[in-house]
C-alpha cells in the first residue's frame, strides 16, 4: 500500500490496432488536397478535406474572447443540421482580429469551396491559422481553390497535412483501426500547433475523419469530452490562442448499427477515438516551439478530478520545471512550488513526487535518491514526472515540452 | 472623448521626497548589518534588521500551499502582540519543504537572535530565500550571529541589502521623506526578488521601515492593500514561490500624532507607503532573471477593479509577449490574444492598444501606424503598453519584463 512505487490504475486492455503510415483519407469516403496558393511565402498553405456525403461533424472551439472569424463563420455553418461535407484551411495567416472586412473575408472563403463544389455553404467549415491581425491575401486563395479541388483525392492527406503547419518542425497524424459489428472502421487525425499552445484550446487544429457511423449529437458530446482530457491537457506557453478548433467528421460508410452508448462496442469506439485525439496532443506538446522533450505529468491523488487536472497543467505549464527539464536538473522544489500555487488541495505529509520511476520527494521533503539516476529521467525524451497529492483519489495527465533558447529566439523574431 | 490620445486620471500631487542615496535604516531607531556566513559560496548570505523599540509591524505572506518554513515561524510570533524588534534573513537556502528538521532549524534562527539580543522570541522575525528543498547549514549561521549583532549599525543598511540577494543582479532599496503635524517622517524599503516571481506574492522578499507612528492592525490594513496593487501585480516568470514575504515595521519615533485616516495626513502617508512598494515592485521586475526591460501595462476600461488586474496581469505575464518585446516585435495580435485569454470583460469593438504613444490596435483591430514608430516604442528600456478594453471604468496597472535567452541560461542551470 505505502510502498514508493508509483501504481498505475487498472485500464481495459485497447482494442484497436494502429496504423504505422497514417493519413487522413483512409476512413471511407474522405479525401483531402493541399498546395501552396501564396499565402505564405514558399511552403503549402491552403488545404481541404472532403467528405462524399455529408458527414456527422462535431467541433469544439477556443474559449479566447477574441474568436477568429472563421470560427464564427464555421458556427454559423454548423448550426444548421451538424453535417458538414467540406472543410478549408489555410496556414500563414489567422484571420483573427481583423474586424468586418475579416468576417467578410471569411464568409468568402466558405463561398468559394460551396460554389466550387455545388454544396450549400453551411456544409463548409473553415479554419486559418498564423499571424493575428493580418487579412488574407484574397486573390490568390480563391484563385487556387479550383486547383484546390482538383487535387482531392486518397493520396492528399500528406499534402493537407503540411498546408495547415506555420512553426511546427513537422506534420502529426495518427490512425487507428478496430472493429464494430465485425465491420472494420477507421479513425485518423491530423493536427497542427506549436506556439501559442495551452489549455482550452491552444493554437492548434486538428481534424479527425472516421467511417464509424453516429450521430452529429452523440460526436459532439464524446469530442468534448475527450478534447477535456487530451487537447486541453496541453501547453506549450501559456498562451491560449484566437484560433483553436478541433473537427471530428464521421462519413458513416462503415456499415455497422448506428453507434450510441448502449451499442456493444461503443467503448472501443471510445477508446480509439481517444487514443488519436491525446497521441494527437502528446505531437504538438513534443513539437512545442524550441523543444528538446516532451514533459508528462501525471498528478494521482487529488480530491477532484478539477485539482488533479489543474495541478496536472500547472505543473507541465512552469516556465521553471521546463527549464530545469531543459537543463536536466532534478530540481524538484519547483515541481512542489508549482503544485503549491496550482490551488489544488494538497497534503504535504502525503505528496510524493518521481522523476520517471526515481523517488525524489517523499512526505512534502526530499526522499533519499540518486542523483544521477534523477538526472537520467530528466534526460529522457520523453520526460515524466509524477505526483501524488496525498488528498484523494482522482487522476489527471498533461503534457508539455521544455523552455529553451530556441524558444525564445522564435519568437523574439516570429514576425521579421 | 473619442480620441485616440490615452488619458490619464486625475491625481493628487504627491507630497513626499525621493531621496537619492536611500537606506534602509534612515527612519529613526532602526540599525543593520549583513556579512558572508558560509551559506553561500562567496557572497553575503546573512542579514538582520533591529528596532530599538519594538516596532509596529505587518507583514503579508505567500498563498503558496507549501509555505516555507520561516514563514512559520514568523506568523507564530507575529500572532502575539502584532510588534517585532528584529528580523534575521538568509539567502543561498530558502528552508522550503525541508519537513519539521527544517522547521526546528528556522525557530533555532528565530531563537538565536532573541538570546543573543535579550529579546522575546516572538519579537523576532525570520526570513529566507535561495534553494528549495535543501537545509540551511545551520552551524556556520549560529556562529555567525554574534557577529551580525555586533555589526548592527546605522551604516548596515547596504551589507543587509547585499545580504539577501540570489540571483538578483543589484540592490532594491528607495526611501522618501515628508511632513506629519510638522514632524519629519521616512519609509525606506529594500526588497530581493528576480526569478519564481508571479502574483500573489513573488520569489520576492521586501522589508519596509518607518519612524511613523502607527497600530500594528491599522499598518497591516494598509500593507494588504498596497501589496494587492504593487507586489502583486509583478510578473516574471509565473511561479509564485514557497518563501514570500513583505514585512512593514513602524518604530513610532517620528514624534507625531498617531496616525489614523481620520489624520488630516494619513493620505500623505498612504501615498508615500504606496509609492515606496510600487517602486521596489518596479525594481523586483526591472531585474526579471534574463530580463533586458522593464513591461509595464497599464488597462483601463474594464468592468471592475479584478478584471482591470487579471488583463494587465495576463498581458505582462504571456510568454509570447514577452518574447515580443524583447525581439522589439510591434505583434500587437500577442496582446490581443492574451487579453482574450484573460477572462476580462472585453468589448471588441471599443478595444484600443497603444505601445507607448502609438496607437496599434483600434477596434479590436489593426490601427493605421507607423511601424517604426511601434518598433521603437518597444526598443525603451521602459517599455509601455496601454489596453483600453472599452467595458467599463477600472484601471490597473503591472509590471514585468521580457524573455531572454538569459533567462533560460539561467534557470537551465540554477542549481549546477
Amino acid at each position: 500500500m505505502d510502498s514508493m512505487a508509483w501504481v498505475e490504475p487498472h485500464e481495459k486492455k485497447s482494442t484497436f490496432t494502429q496504423v504505422k503510415v497514417p493519413t487522413i483519407t483512409s476512413p471511407k469516403g474522405f479525401t483531402a488536397s493541399g498546395l501552396h496558393a501564396g499565402i505564405k511565402r514558399k511552403r503549402k498553405d491552403l488545404g481541404m478535406i472532403y467528405c462524399e456525403v455529408p458527414a456527422a461533424a462535431a467541433v469544439v472551439y477556443t474559449t479566447n474572447a477574441f474568436q477568429a472569424a472563421p470560427l464564427v463563420v464555421t458556427q454559423d455553418g454548423m448550426k444548421v443540421d451538424g453535417y458538414m461535407q467540406a472543410i478549408l484551411v489555410n496556414s500563414g495567416k489567422a484571420n483573427a482580429c481583423t474586424g468586418e472586412p475579416g468576417l467578410q473575408d471569411a464568409y468568402q472563403m466558405r463561398q468559394s469551396i460551396a460554389t466550387e463544389m455545388g454544396l450549400p455553404a453551411y456544409r463548409v467549415g473553415i479554419a486559418s491559422t498564423g499571424v493575428i491581425g493580418e487579412r488574407i491575401p484574397m486573390e490568390p486563395l480563391t484563385r487556387a481553390v479550383p486547383t484546390l479541388v482538383e487535387q482531392l483525392g486518397k493520396e492528399g492527406g500528406d499534402p493537407f497535412s503540411q498546408s495547415i503547419l506555420t512553426t511546427d518542425t513537422g506534420v502529426k497524424v495518427v490512425e487507428v483501426r478496430f472493429f464494430i459489428d465485425g465491420k472494420e472502421v477507421r479513425i485518423s487525425g491530423v493536427a497542427k500547433g506549436s506556439g501559442m499552445i495551452h489549455p482550452n484550446m491552444a493554437t492548434m487544429l486538428a481534424f479527425m475523419t472516421t467511417d464509424a457511423v453516429i450521430e452529429p449529437s452523440l460526436l459532439q458530446t464524446l469530442l468534448r469530452e475527450v478534447t477535456d482530457e487530451t487537447y486541453n491537457m496541453i501547453t506549450v506557453d501559456g498562451d491560449s490562442s484566437t484560433n483553436d478548433m478541433v473537427v471530428a467528421m464521421a462519413s458513416g460508410m462503415a456499415g455497422h448499427r448506428n453507434l450510441t452508448p448502449e451499442h456493444e462496442d461503443w467503448l472501443t469506439f471510445q477508446q480509439a477515438f481517444a487514443f488519436v485525439s491525446k497521441e494527437l496532443a502528446r505531437m504538438i506538446a513534443r513539437d512545442g516551439e524550441g523543444a528538446t522533450r516532451l514533459v508528462e505529468v501525471e498528478v494521482k491523488g487529488a480530491r477532484t478530478l478539477k485539482e488533479a487536472r489543474q495541478a496536472a497543467k500547472t505543473v507541465v505549464g512552469s516556465s521553471l520545471v521546463k527549464t530545469a527539464v531543459y537543463g536536466a536538473d532534478p530540481n524538484w522544489g519547483r515541481i512542489l512550488s508549482a503544485i503549491g500555487y496550482s490551488d489544488a488541495t494538497v497534503v504535504p505529509s502525503h505528496t510524493r513526487v518521481w522523476l520517471g520511476d526515481v523517488v525524489v520527494v517523499d512526505g512534502g521533503t526530499s526522499a533519499i535518491y540518486d542523483e544521477k539516476l534523477a538526472r537520467k529521467a530528466l534526460e529522457q525524451s520523453v520526460v515524466q514526472i509524477k505526483v501524488d497529492l496525498g488528498a484523494g483519489k482522482e487522476r489527471a495527465t498533461a503534457w508539455g515540452c521544455d523552455l529553451t533558447y530556441d524558444y525564445v529566439r522564435i519568437n523574439a523574431s516570429y514576425r521579421t
